[in-house]
């Protein structure tokens, strides 16, 4: 069954991809499935697990959630071996057909290949149109197939050398794993925008996106792959390489919202854990934007840590007085026009026993383009709140990711088009604030943000971007990815 | 797809059902729909809806979530009509198979008649073979058809007359919903131990199980249906009718447990609001169970109300120490034995950097067998937690329940063969602590309980069932449900 | 998926179900697969089966054909048991929808009972009001329910006499299996209007609606089940009952249609061969409409035996002029209207290499509502032919079948409405010619037609009905099925 | 679903697919649907269609037959455009995996291309292992996507060029359909090894592999493809070219087979029409083999044309004495090993009516494993039949054919192992004769076999293979496909 995405209705930036990758482990692909499970905040949409076995590799795609689909023992007898890379997806850059599901496979001269990818390949389009008139045929709109085209078609001897020489052509943010039959890759960009860490389960080597796929199956954790490090796996252990020698003097730029948004609460990222930086956000929100209400209630479930922080902070009272329906997963499709217009409460119910008659500081993650946030501000009202204040958990998102993260065009974003006090008055709060950047560079723990090499890469609040944006800003911006309408 | 239900790892007792009708509002399947995805957590496994319109009525019956079946415009327009009721499923008693979703239909002489029904008929089996002798062919295993063959066979005149007839023979827990042509009728049990409440949209009566149902379609709350009433909508209005003579002194005795897990928190039922008594459960736990401990921590989701009342009264900051997958849903199933047998950590997993070095309150709302609580309590002590103790929002739940909910039989219940001592040391806890059931009273706004006539049933904590159960204790308790072993 | 049929592109009148039963072969479920796949052309759209095991019995109904549905392991292994029976359908009374799948099946009070037929109950709806009267509740619209409920009614003491006295109450046409945990029931209405028989395989008794059944298992042929017959095999061997004391002296009016176009060829129905049978009609057709034609074509597959016989009668050469494409089943659904519009010619094509210049004689064994044969004819004088004379191997079919066959309205039938001139001209033949109503009575091996009692039921050309047509006579003929509509 | 086919059990060759393309029509994918129906027979397990409108391709590819799933509305909405191509296969080269259901598309520097393509191209493992070495990443394991790969890695300038570069280069049988944004291309090998043929419908350009597909539509036949010839469809009209050069001087060798069983007998291929064939077949064996027997019995649906031809050469009955099931189907699975053993006559059945005590001609048009006929003469003895003849309709198969036609292994070929006397005894017959090869020769027409450069190819009775076998003899014939076990 598809699961439809209401876009609309989940007012959020999203994260595209997860990753993760086993070695050396007999049952690998039950392994990459628990890793999959615990990284499917990162993508609900779809899934793929490879792996290798006696000569051949397997590999099952399926549409769905990984413990509706891959835990079924059909398909996972289907994926015999000790090695495998697994991806799931929310909506990459491609269309969400089934040809783009991740891992993709190709059959080199030397043998198989297959990667998985999260990030954002910004220079995608310009190098397969170059490949493309080389003669390669691509067979997904994925931008990850540029990565197994450029190997392809190096000249290199081995793998590895080829494998690197592909990687050093590719701009934007990309933590990768890849699968030959004997090697177990992983790399990072030169940047290290999206996360990649490396675990140990007893003796067999594990890459993944986030620590809480190692903590799934009780594996070690560790450290974090570098930016613009390649480590490549075998049975003689790991080694690491540093391939991208002209941005070696560069800087760490690591996705600041991962820790607002994104990643799982109980992992470690970069040395911070997530949950821990949420109600640090909350903290440093109360002190910045203080607020004599008489209840702080989240916006759940994403704004619950920093709610937390924040009630902590301003020592006002923390109460659930938004009730979330759990089952409204990602599916509810609502009847009709008719009941659509009316407004319905499918996703949250505001509980007037908790809020009537109350003053009330809401405290939310993100405002992406206000649509939630007014309904959520309505709906408290409705159930008798006296005054509604939002605190915002991160600095006004103004400009569209291009790393691998869905986010609306910047014209639809709230905030670059409105001030404070006018989104106030579109989401009808009685005060509305944000955090500010450099409150969310003390959250992470560092003094302040480094205006001329920020210590993260923070383009949807500041609109800096850290890598050149080849196919956006050159001539090919405004080309179709395919030919080709739809592919079943 | 079928929603497998590990009931192992669920470790709950379950509601089994929610009802809802709605008469004289066009597009009623769109708002039974809506009304029954308020109350899917009574119920996730299937659905059913039947309308009425123009001299017909129109079924539907699906297994899977409200969202993904009936939220499908080919489905909604095949239930056309201004009256409609609507059932949702967890595992009523009768096996799952499809034959088994509710509303049940039957064609009776004096036209069609559609019920459906929350709680359970603790004399069905016998009401059931003594029809069988006169003739009655069940098409079904669900002691709801019971209900349909008694008015069949009923020599009253009038269908209202019939129902009451057939109603006043049934013995058990049982809040229904029944629609015929003309008439959207509904009905409580003598104990009113299942709840029922009417509401109203813009002139339309509505019935539900919980008010979270009127709330998520803006439909304001009347009141609950009394305890031995029936009400009965016509487009003349509503009348109301207590047709259990016998028992008319008999007192309410709702389920108390509807507080303590059943229903949703922002529901009010019997003129309570569910998020508040479970605070209140948290702050008599707080006074009874004081603990010195460093942080307090709820098992999620169902022990957050109880757990910010802990902290509220013994003053402890409240963490979210464990953080749940929420993708897990009902569906995952553990890929292979061996991965089974190693623990992994598919629903919660426990945050080190909240838990390390800490003494620890964990907060939960019943132990049933115990091993989730074990499994979670691992969990925290390997984070690094320097005292585990454990506090339940509710007594030791000693009885099964035979009022339509889900429970394991007596000898599954741990603390039906352990003292509180023994629980303690077998799921390997620092302390452990229940709340007492004159605390539990209170937290619902009572002195204490009256050990005589109790105001509530609370049989699963006192093992006093207020009612007889005649299928269970007579000769034909050991009888099969059915001679058909499977119907496709 | 399901088979939709297109009536319109298959102009024929279509029996409606076959039935088969076996009794102590263990793996009887497998046997009643093969019995219903050589029963597969008197119904196409779904089957079921029923099995006797150990206590309970199993059931399983599909829509589809039985190669693609019960041949499957799992449906198989759900099947358990040494007896059994089986149903496969076309259309009966009572709709397409899942529910009226035979066998059924009811609990009564002294055991299961499980019925499928063959035929139509023409007072059906009569004893289903009365029995609704009595509080029966209907879960089906098929005709077979009442059965059972005038079974599960009887106040005779054992299952054999209450079936007995529920069989007398009916009227129409019904060939019977049933099946209780120790009897295997198969009957005929006293007019044998419906085809049994009685097969033995090593030892194990078999009743099947055509000796087809037999043969592809290697089962031996024992006799036909007599016209008012009821036969009863348990443990001990096989008992004969003759229930319907009134009709005694009434005399057999089996369907002649049966010969002509429902059963199969290499069947024997009543101690004649249905192939042979088609040959003399061919025979006897030659002889009474003689015709001086280049070639003899068949209208494929129903046509080519009556054509054999009539290139043997006539001596003039056979040929296969007219393809038919096998792939075509019964779900082609045409793309768009423009291309309905055209005429294509999915199901059949003319060879202008065996037709281009010649007089041709087409053979066909009926003419229901006259759309086929335009198109044919058409076709086939695209093709080149000189000359198109038409011989039909029936009379002109006047009246529709209330017998367990799919016939159009009256006012469809071509031959209603036309003289044979008429319809030579509205098909656009040279000539067209039926056999006589003797001519047909003489190639089933009779010298002519009794007038007065006629051998056979031979209602759908001489409108002369056998039985009372009480539903569709009665003040009840515009009644309603069902107050259901749809029913998932 | 899966239409599972039984080799076994269909006891034949098998050509492997059916091409067709349209040019300048709108709604060209109904009318690709409709050939596609119409050469059905040439591969019932999957089909896909191309459409090419507005700028955009669209494909559709589904696994079953053509009116199962290209009928659906949903689907022909989703393929707009006035020229498509579509392909109907049985189990080509490179297993049956979706990825290779065909057309296969291709997005090079120029624009899109897609292939539709019937043949076996003979050294294709070889091209394939040459264009890897330059790094093309196949994605599928069909033979057609090295055209698609050759024609990318061109370095001529234009499309045409670029696609007559690729496939001078390829060896063995092929005739296919290729479409850009605005060529339509069809072509054959040198030797026309496979059918291609040229229509017109009202203006608009058809390629079609047999005039069948013209039939079903009304179009007319134009003329065949020439072999090497290579013809382009554009606006502006139709241009023929022949790009291979150096075959310029070598003869036609059309696959004789056609002729024998593959093609529909209504259709026309290279001036003779296939039913007519057949028929002068039947009359050369009953000159070259006669037998004095009763009745000649076609075993059909094969057999049928040649024993029409045999009964009149030889002026013996044609009786219709074996029944085909027709809803057997491809998919029947034989339920348990018991049944299996018992040998079950699922798909025929003797009519004992007919054979009994009859000396009897079965008429066959080959022998493959011989398997089947074992058990259709068994099957005839059982019946009664007191002498059983077997004719064959053609020469004794003994080799396999390398030119996109599925036949087993050289060992498992019956008349590769045995003589005709050994094979009469293996089949139990009394008497068992073949066709001569030059008799099969001149029922095509020919006065006989050129035995210096045969009129056709006839290797899979001669040996004789007309063009290398590259992938076969060298050293890659062992080479596994695919490194990649299952794709789904």
């Amino acid at each position: 069954m598809t699961h439809t995405t209401d876009h609309e209705a989940d007012d959020h930036f999203h994260d595209e991809c997860g990753v993760f990758g086993i070695y050396g482990r007999s049952d690998a692909a039950s392994f990459t499935t628990l890793g999959l499970h615990a990284l499917q905040h990162r993508g609900q949409e779809a899934a793929g697990i490879v792996t290798y076995d006696n000569g051949q590799f397997h590999i099952e795609r399926h549409v769905g959630l990984i413990g509706d689909t891959f835990t079924k023992p059909s398909v996972i007898e289907r994926l015999p071996g000790d090695r495998s890379i697994g991806h799931t997806r929310y909506a990459t850059t491609g269309g969400s057909s089934l040809r783009n599901i991740q891992p993709l496979f190709a059959e080199l001269d030397g043998g198989g290949l297959t990667v998985a990818h999260n990030g954002n390949i910004t220079n995608a389009l310009t190098v397969q149109r170059e490949l493309q008139r080389k003669g390669a045929i691509f067979s997904s709109t994925s931008d990850t197939e540029t990565i197994l085209h450029l190997v392809a078609m190096s000249e290199k001897k081995d793998i590895l050398s080829k494998f690197q020489e592909a990687i050093v052509q590719l701009e934007g943010a990309f933590s990768l794993v890849a699968l030959t039959a004997k090697k177990l890759i992983g790399c990072r960009d030169p940047l290290g925008i999206r996360p990649l860490v490396l675990g140990d389960l007893d003796g067999s080597w594990i890459l993944a996106s986030e620590t809480c796929a190692l903590d799934i199956m009780g594996a070690r954790f560790v450290r974090d792959i570098k930016p613009g490090e390649l480590v490549c796996i075998t049975d003689k252990g790991i080694d690491s390489y540093f391939p991208f020698k002209a941005q070696e003097e560069q800087k760490s730029r690591f996705c600041i919202f991962e820790y607002v948004y994104f990643a799982r609460p109980d992992s470690n990222i970069e040395g911070r854990n997530v949950y821990d930086v949420r109600k640090q956000i909350g903290v440093e929100l109360a002190n910045e934007e203080p607020c004599n209400a008489d209840i702080v209630v989240p916006v759940p479930d994403s704004g619950v840590p920093a709610a937390i922080g924040f009630a902590q902070g301003a020592n006002i009272p923390f109460e659930l007085g938004i009730i979330r329906n759990h089952y409204v997963g990602r599916t509810f499709i609502q009847p009709t026009d008719a009941i659509r217009h009316m407004g319905v409460k499918l996703k949250h119910n505001a509980n007037p026993f908790v809020l009537e008659g109350k003053s009330v500081v809401l405290v939310d993650d993100s405002i992406v383009r206000g649509t939630t946030s007014k309904k959520i501000v309505q709906m408290v009202r409705e159930a008798g709140a006296r005054e509604v204040h939002m605190r915002i958990a991160s600095p006004p998102t103004m400009s569209p990711c291009f790393y691998g993260v869905d986010t609306p065009e910047k014209s639809k974003l709230l905030a670059s088009r409105m001030t404070v006090e006018e989104m106030a008055e579109f989401i009808r709060v009685d005060s509305l604030s944000f955090l500010s950047i450099d409150g969310l560079y003390r959250a992470v723990g560092e003094v302040n943000r480094n205006a001329d090499v920020p210590q993260f890469c923070d383009a949807c609040f500041t609109n800096q971007y850290p890598t050149r944006l080849l196919d956006q800003d050159g001539p090919d911006n405004v080309r179709k990815l395919s030919l080709l309408a739809n592919n079943n």
